[in-house]
This record gives C-alpha cells, sequence and structure tokens, in this order.
C-alpha cells in the first residue's frame, strides 16, 4: 500500500508529520509512504528511509490561501501533487494536515468525485459517553456549506458504509440530528431528508436525533448538513474545554479542600482528556471520492498523524471506496430518476 | 403592571408554577398575576390571594397538540386565554412553561407582530465563562425553523435593543454565528447577512464568531439562524451535562484516591451546576410580538417560575416593546424598500 502524504500541511509541519510517519511506519509494515515537500526540510527530522520516499517541492498552500484558487493555481504544492499522486494511480490515499477547504477542493477537482454522488461529506469520530458503542460518526461536517435533501441521503449511505467497513459496526443505527425528534421537524430539506432516509430499506434508520442527545451514543452514524454539523461539532470541542476549564477554576478557587481535591482528581482529568480527545480516532474522511482523503487536526502532533495514517491505512483495507463506487454505480439510475422527479416536482 | 400566567403548561404545571407566582409576588409588590387554569387545582397549592387573580377553565394545551391546531381551536385553554388578555389589554404580559410551538403561535397569531417585523426571534441567556460579562444572549434558538438574511439582521436589532435595555450591556458587542470567522464563510444566507450587519451602522457588529467560542464571552449578543441556534443550545446543554458525568464518574471510578477528591469536590460541583443554570436568567423570550412573551423550560421549578416572572417584569419595565415598535415604525419604509430592492434581485 502507498499513502500520499502533504509533508508540508499543518501548524507543527513538517517536523510532527514526519516523525507520525516514522511512528505510523512501525505499525504498517506493508505501506510505503510518500512524503511530499522540502526535502531538507523533511529530511531533518528522518532517521532512516525505509518505506520513506521524498518527492521534493519548494511549493506549499498556506491555511490563509483561498483554496479553490489554490489548488488550480499553486500545482507544485505538496498538497496538489499529493492528491495528482493519487488521481495518477501512483498512491492508494492521500493525508494532509493542512488547509481545510483546500484538502476539499484537491479531494473534488483533483482525485474526483464517485459516480452518481453529487456531494461527497466530511465525517467527524466523536466518542459516545454512554451506550454500547466508543463512539460514532458525524456527517457532513463542514465540506458544504449548502445542502439539499437528497444530499443528506447520500450521506446516510456514506455512513453506512463508513460505520460498517471502518467502525466494524454491523448494521449501524442511523440517525438525522433535527431541532426536534418527531418526523415533521426541521426545515423543508430536514423534513424531506427525514422521508428519504424512512423510506430506504438499505439503512437501519432510527429518526431524528436532539445535539442535546449526542454524546450519549443514542446512534453510531448521525446525518447532518454541512452548516450545522460543523456548528455542532466546533460546539462540542468548546463547551467540553470550556466545562474542564470551569471544573479546574472552582476547585482552584474553593479553598485548600478544593485544592487537595484538584491534586487527587489530576489523574481523573487526564483520563477524561483522553476519552475526549477524538483525534485518538484519526483525522476527517472526505467520504465520496475517489480514494481515501484523510484530513488530520491542522495543530497534530506526532502522535495523532499516526492515528490518522493507522486510520487511514484501514480505509484502503476496507476497499469501503470500492463498496461505495460500487454501490453509486448500481444505484446510478434510480438516483438520476429520483433526481428527474424531484425536479418535477418542483416545476 | 398585570402579569398573564399559564397556570396549566409545563411538566410541574399547575403546583410549581402557582408556587413560582407565590415567590415572585413577594419581590413584585406593584404587580397582579392573573392565573389561568382548573380553580381548584390551582387553590389547592395557594395560601392567599393577595395580588394572584384566577380565572377558572378547565381546557388546556399538552405538549402532544400541534402548535397552530391547537392555538386555533382550544380557544379556552390557559395559554389562549392568558394571550388573549394581553391582546385584550387586560394584562402587559404573558407567562408560560407550556408547549414552545404553541406558545410561538399565540404570540404570533393572537398577540400579533410587531409592525414591519417579519419574523420574531426567540432568546436564549447562556453564561460567558470568560471576559467581563458573566452572560450573553442568543437570538433566534427555535421560533423559525428556515431563515432569511433579512431575519438574521432583524434578529441583531431585537437582541441589541435586549441588551441593552434588559441585559443593561451598553453598546452590546454583536456577532454572527458561522461556520468561520472570515466575511465571506457560510451559506449564502449568512454571506449576506454578514454584509446587512457590517453596514448597520446602529448597532456594534464585531463580525462572525465561531461556536467553539460561544462560552468565551466574545459576544454580548450572538445572531443565529433558529435552526442552528436550536441545534446550538441543546448542544451546549447536552455537553455540559454529558461533561459533568463523565467527571463525577471518572472520579468514583479511580478508587479511593479518586473518591476522596470526589467528596472534596461536593461543593465545586453545586458551584459549577449553579453557573451553567441559565434558567437563573430566567426564561426564553419570543421577540418582536406586541407583548412580552416569556417560556420558561418544561421541566420549571418553583425558583425558576419565580426567575423567568422577575425577568418578565424587568423587560415590562424596560418599555422594550414600545423602543422596539418605535424602532421597526419609523425604519418600515427603509426595510420595505429594502425588501423590495431583495426581490428585484432576486428576480
Amino acid at each position: 500500500m502507498k499513502i500520499a502524504v502533504d509533508a508540508m500541511g499543518g501548524d507543527n509541519a513538517p517536523e510532527e508529520i514526519v516523525k507520525g510517519v516514522a511512528e505510523a511506519r512501525e505499525s504498517l509494515p506493508d505501506t510505503e509512504f510518500i512524503l511530499y515537500g522540502k526535502k531538507e526540510e523533511i529530511e531533518k527530522y528522518m532517521t532512516d528511509f525505509k518505506n520513506i520516499k521524498i518527492v521534493h517541492t519548494d511549493e506549499m498552500i498556506t491555511m490563509e490561501d483561498e483554496p479553490v484558487k489554490a489548488i488550480r493555481r499553486k500545482k507544485n504544492s505538496s498538497m496538489v501533487l499529493a492528491a495528482q499522486a493519487v488521481k495518477n494511480g501512483d498512491a492508494d490515499a492521500v493525508f494532509s494536515a493542512g488547509n481545510t477547504g483546500a484538502l476539499l477542493a484537491a479531494g473534488l477537482f483533483i482525485i474526483g468525485r464517485i459516480k452518481g454522488l453529487d456531494r461527497p461529506g466530511m465525517t467527524a469520530t466523536l466518542p459516545s459517553l454512554a451506550g454500547n458503542n466508543d463512539n460514532f460518526t458525524m456527517l457532513d461536517v463542514g465540506a458544504n456549506a449548502e445542502s439539499k435533501a437528497k444530499n443528506l441521503h447520500d450521506f446516510a449511505i456514506l455512513g453506512n458504509f463508513y460505520g460498517t467497513n471502518v467502525m466494524h459496526v454491523t448494521n449501524p443505527r442511523i440517525a438525522l440530528l433535527n431541532n426536534g425528534t418527531e418526523y415533521d421537524k426541521g426545515d423543508k430539506i430536514h423534513k424531506e431528508a427525514y422521508q428519504l432516509l424512512k423510506n430506504d430499506e438499505s439503512i437501519n434508520f432510527i429518526g431524528n436525533i436532539e445535539s442535546r442527545e449526542l454524546l450519549n451514543g443514542t446512534a453510531d452514524v448521525v446525518v447532518t448538513d454541512g452548516f450545522t454539523g460543523n456548528a455542532v461539532l466546533k460546539n462540542i470541542e468548546g463547551t467540553a474545554l470550556s466545562m474542564l476549564k470551569l471544573v479546574k477554576e472552582t476547585i482552584m478557587n474553593s479553598g485548600v479542600k478544593g485544592k487537595m481535591g484538584g491534586l487527587l482528581l489530576k489523574s481523573a482529568f487526564s483520563q477524561i482528556k483522553e476519552k475526549m480527545d477524538y483525534s485518538k480516532q484519526g483525522g476527517a474522511v472526505l467520504l465520496g471520492v475517489k480514494a481515501p482523503v484523510v484530513k488530520a487536526h491542522g495543530s497534530s502532533n506526532a502522535n495523532q498523524v499516526k492515528n490518522a495514517l493507522i486510520q487511514e491505512h484501514e480505509i484502503v483495507d476496507s476497499k469501503l471506496v470500492k463498496n461505495l463506487a460500487d454501490y453509486f454505480e448500481i444505484h446510478l439510475q434510480s438516483i438520476k430518476q429520483s433526481e428527474v422527479d424531484k425536479e418535477n416536482e418542483n416545476n
């Protein structure tokens, strides 16, 4: 297996990226990593070249670059070259911790969408603090700012394959994030999406879920439009951090007793941070393009890069993309038909 | 002042409602409370009738009732009669802990919108865990499932008046909840709303805010569409509770040391719950109708009912509704014009 790595993407690139690759290499002896970026800088952090190949380029995409423009104009950037390698069949998957929008654009315009799918979705895997499974997958968390009901239905299908093949959940429970649990809740798009999901017998749709319930392990796959999904994902991060901070401050300000308690609880807190750290689950996956595209958090350290690469290896191994492509190939006709019908309704 | 109270709305009605009214009465000697509901049940929980009048009705709206139908058909329900009293000038404001959708419908169809305003917005006041102010107000948190850019602009104006007159913040910092801080982030509606807010010199617009930042005291008023606002509000509740639960469980499962710590931290935890309990701030306010409409959480106890009634008294005192009506009266022409312009753009 070959994974194309954008060695220059991310706040801690190339150091943490290169170190993460070196760590992942130990767990993935069958994998060759092709690192794209500044050769001399990359080599600074390498001990040996076992299973690692460097393709030198001076150009890179920054966090400030306008995504689509950057992909079109910076043809020799480390990210574009990594995506191009996948497109050309020189690699099986692409990894980056860089500009998310640019990576989405690279996935769409260089690697390309799976035939029959309008919009890819970006996943995030989050901890379930109750229930039988340790975590759940939510999509779309930001690949699309606007979504139609049909896109939400496609996200459910993508999520169902991801849950089954990569998360190894049997018949994953799929829920639609909505502003109420009743079937008739939400705006026009979510009402329509509910019906599409309810009528799709190929998925285990359990109905609407409210954002209050997300961390309670009620669903294995949560389907949402990219705008709401992005808001909720960032809100979980922010609220969880704020709460831990609040608990700490309250302890420290509640006198000696509290301070003692604080010391005693140090280990408890590190356990909690560990549990909430969803980068353990790897990166965000762009589902619906012709090859696995994994995006690690911009601030990722070597360990998080390693986790994301191991996850990406799992995705390639699982033949997820081929299964998705076959599915949409088969359903292409019926999907096209339903689009035609919807057009007619709307006109 | 007279406040019309739906005594039968909420999970703990009428007991906690009646007890809450009795408590509020002590802090609000100038206020008469008109309680609508089953006389004999209400009287069970009353010690005396000072400043309290009961209007008997057997009919009530349940949590299961379809909002608009319920308002139209249950003409003698406690909620409809309370709203009708405000409409008829027999009361200055209406309070309910009952069916939120029905209360929205009552506000819209019985009390009526302020002239010149298309859509009222529902507020929630949440704690700021950092920064100079103790809390911030977010709207719309669910009055509307679909919103146009103009509605978001109106929510900012409503929020600006609320922040100034009721929260007593000078020149409140107003931010737009979006999926990135840059001006060009979000879907079409949020991009358009950003421009409307930026060009409105009557408000202190500080730009986009991401949901990650909400609890950090960055803004005094957060403007959002009702669908995203509802999702984020419920997500803050759910994540905060999950985190406290997780901290407790981790303590309890981390051995004797942990258990000791847990005991030592009991007080810290109650302080935190106190800080996060935004019902302290009162209920949700439906802004943009011709009289104050306050909705307390369905599970409210007497103390939370009391807080919401004191807040409602403050709103009536502040002449908020009159100020809003005057504002929209004056701006009616220009608003209509901008609507015409928008129509033309769209066609």
